[in-house]
């Protein structure tokens, strides 16, 4: 194939990559040195894409394309290449809205469904640091900036209703990738479904329960409405921590390939559900009893604060100025106007947390019952230990859909993740 | 001008119209005779267009041109003329979804914004008969079928999530004219606006009230934010007595450029309030003290059945077979699953009777604050009397929107209304 100047998608090889990025001028000036010195390492970690890196004598890049397929699954599985489209939109929109926070774009082709971007060195997928037990001291305050900043621009308290509506259109035509979250998030784990996997016979009882709880299908279902019929804001829409690369220093988010309008607790559920599964899964890492309790101390203190410094960011944006057309300032005047209208952002922000909650419970269970596990629990060796820690998860994830209520503040939750690090579920006893 | 074959946009005038329809072969059979003699009439009723009335030897058409401006207010208040190419969509889709409810569709064209219809005659505006205390025995079944046709299929209960993300972008460019709703009904009756008008000096207190009222306000800012962002069906929009033209025996909706992806109870409220109105300014018609009695009970029940019947033929559809990825079926399989899922339908039609309160609040408000207003109240001549009329609905409606939950049922809203007429407002003592 001849990849530059393509006018239709092919795959690329090694070769067809080496010739296409030489014919990138600024990409060649930053790899730097004779194309054919180029060392082409392909790295992508399977679920849907090709991801290479490239290193040339002055630097490095990283290439991603999508493939017309789900490469965890294969060819009989196809995906729309679209999604790089939206992918480099929403990668395109965070950079201008939480700048530094996520890489750099270097170069974009639609039609090869290609992107180049900045080469994140030293950085690691934070999903490895946190079942290796390191601590991330950067982590809560860039992720709560991206959050506030990419939600809050992007809602109606910042845009007005026709450029809302331009964001919307833009994204809407995604549905294939909001498609997956539908079923794999919000339906297969409540129902028999050919790719669901759990760490059996443990966890055979409490499936099958899943199945057969109505309070939860319930619940369940209202979150995928709200999830398929909520735009509030352009969300990542994956964003775990298998979505966020850092070092100590530094904190990126990647991989927006999900990014549509929908309900911003979706994101930040993401967030909070991967750092309590990261908790929940310590103890099956420990090698000697309690060494990791400082870890884990700070993952609880991270969830906390996470909510609470996005919730500070976010009122901080929204008081700062708000120029959208939801809730109009002339309609808050005088200072009480300006007290109700702050009872209202703190009702506002009540609910947000209720959504971020019922979410965070729905990204639990999925990734223990689902398609897709993650390596938190999927490293524990012994597959009892891993099911206890599942197990202790998909307890707290229960009670948060089903009693979301319940659970007013970010301290309940992680007071009850606490507590139920030393319950033991029925196989353990 | 050469109206057939026009590449660009041009204001038809009676002589270019004859050309046109002259040039399109399915209008001039349906006309009939020679163009020549064809009587053309112009009789747009004022907001934003133009309406000419056209019959030849066989029969008559109506033809509808967007101008680009509002008509109501002049060339300074510019409008796009892309609203006949969405009001072209709703109708298509109407008319399959709703079919014999709305005008047939007999050409489009989207450059020259312009449609032709069926001419419905000897159909009136609802709204006049209602003014002259006329009955309509079709209308509770027709707009009752309307609605849960239009909205049921066009919602995430019967279509797929992609179907649905594909009808709201093609409907997001449409956000002119829910700008025009966004400030007009959401926002303007609420704080001081040049547009504003009401029944001076009767009303004053009331609207200075409104100014101040905190608890309006939030009421109003959440109902403005679920109009702006929660697509939930197809909606015309536009829903009043003033859009729906009547016999004895037929009812047809018109005029849905106005159309979007939006909240359900704005359509259901639309029809309440503007019935209410109906109610309320029915007194200020008598000429002898009960002579509309038998009316009024007419307008009350009425209130009451379209609430009943479009619940009822919601749920039906619902329960006939709901396709759509909202409440997947696989959740509630077996006897009990069927039960809580018929449980769920009740909880889903009690959150949208309290929409449809709060928008029908709202839509009552701007007709006795804002710019629009109609002539149910304006053609009661003695300002007093009306003034009485208008203090009632908007007593009514200042309830409903602050204390929706205290209105569980449609003969809670009746009810009040029944109650109201023997309220005198400070004024009238």
């Amino acid at each position: 194939m001849k990849a530059d100047g393509a006018d239709q998608y092919c795959i690329l090889h090694e070769a067809d990559l080496r010739d296409y990025l030489a014919g990138v001028p600024g990409l060649a000036t930053t790899l730097g040195g004779a194309p054919s010195a180029w060392e082409i390492t392909e790295v992508g970690d399977g679920n849907l894409n090709l991801v290479f890196i490239v290193k040339g004598a002055q630097g490095g890049i990283a290439v991603k394309q999508a493939l017309p397929y789900v490469r965890l699954v294969g060819e009989s599985w196809p995906l729309p290449l679209s999604r790089a489209h939206y992918e480099f939109l929403a990668l395109s929109r965070q950079a201008e809205l939480a700048p530094g926070l996520v890489p750099a774009l270097l170069h974009h082709n639609d039609t090869l469904a290609l992107t180049a971007m900045e080469l994140l060195e030293p950085h690691i997928i934070m999903r490895k640091g946190l079942v290796a037990g390191v601590k991330y001291p950067r982590f809560v305050d860039d992720i709560s900036t991206f959050m506030a900043r990419t939600l809050f621009y992007t809602s109606d308290l910042a845009l007005s209703a026709a450029d809302k509506k331009e964001g919307i259109a833009a994204f809407a035509g995604n549905h294939a990738l909001c498609k997956i979250t539908e079923d794999l998030i919000f339906t297969d784990p409540y129902r028999i479904a050919e790719q669901n996997r759990w760490t059996a016979p443990y966890l055979d009882a409490t499936a099958a329960s899943l199945r057969e709880d109505l309070d939860l299908h319930v619940a369940i279902s209202r979150l995928k409405l709200k999830f398929m019929a909520s735009p509030e804001a352009l969300v990542h829409g994956d964003l775990h921590t298998g979505s966020i690369m850092v070092t100590e220093t530094e904190t990126r988010v990647i991989d927006p390939e999900f990014a549509f309008y929908g309900p911003m607790g979706f994101d930040v559920g993401a967030v909070i559900a991967n750092l309590l599964m990261a908790y929940f899964a310590s103890a099956g890492h420990e090698r000697t009893p309690g060494e990791r309790r400082a870890f884990e101390g700070w993952v609880l203190d991270t969830v906390e604060k996470v909510w609470s410094e996005f919730l500070r960011k976010f009122l901080d944006l929204w008081r700062a100025g708000a120029a959208g057309d939801g809730y109009p300032a002339s309609l808050f005047a005088g200072d009480n106007g300006a007290a109700r209208l702050e009872a209202e952002r703190q009702a506002y922000m009540q609910r947000l947390f209720a959504d971020t909650v019922g979410f965070a419970a729905a990204k639990i269970i999925r990734r223990i019952f689902g398609l897709a596990h993650n390596i938190d629990f999927e490293l524990i060796e012994d597959p009892q230990r891993r099911a206890i820690s599942e197990a202790r998860a998909v307890r707290l994830a229960r009670m948060m859909m089903v009693e979301t209520g319940s659970f007013p503040s970010i301290t309940d939750i992680t007071g009850a993740a606490r507590k139920l690090c030393d319950w033991q579920p029925d196989f353990a006893k």
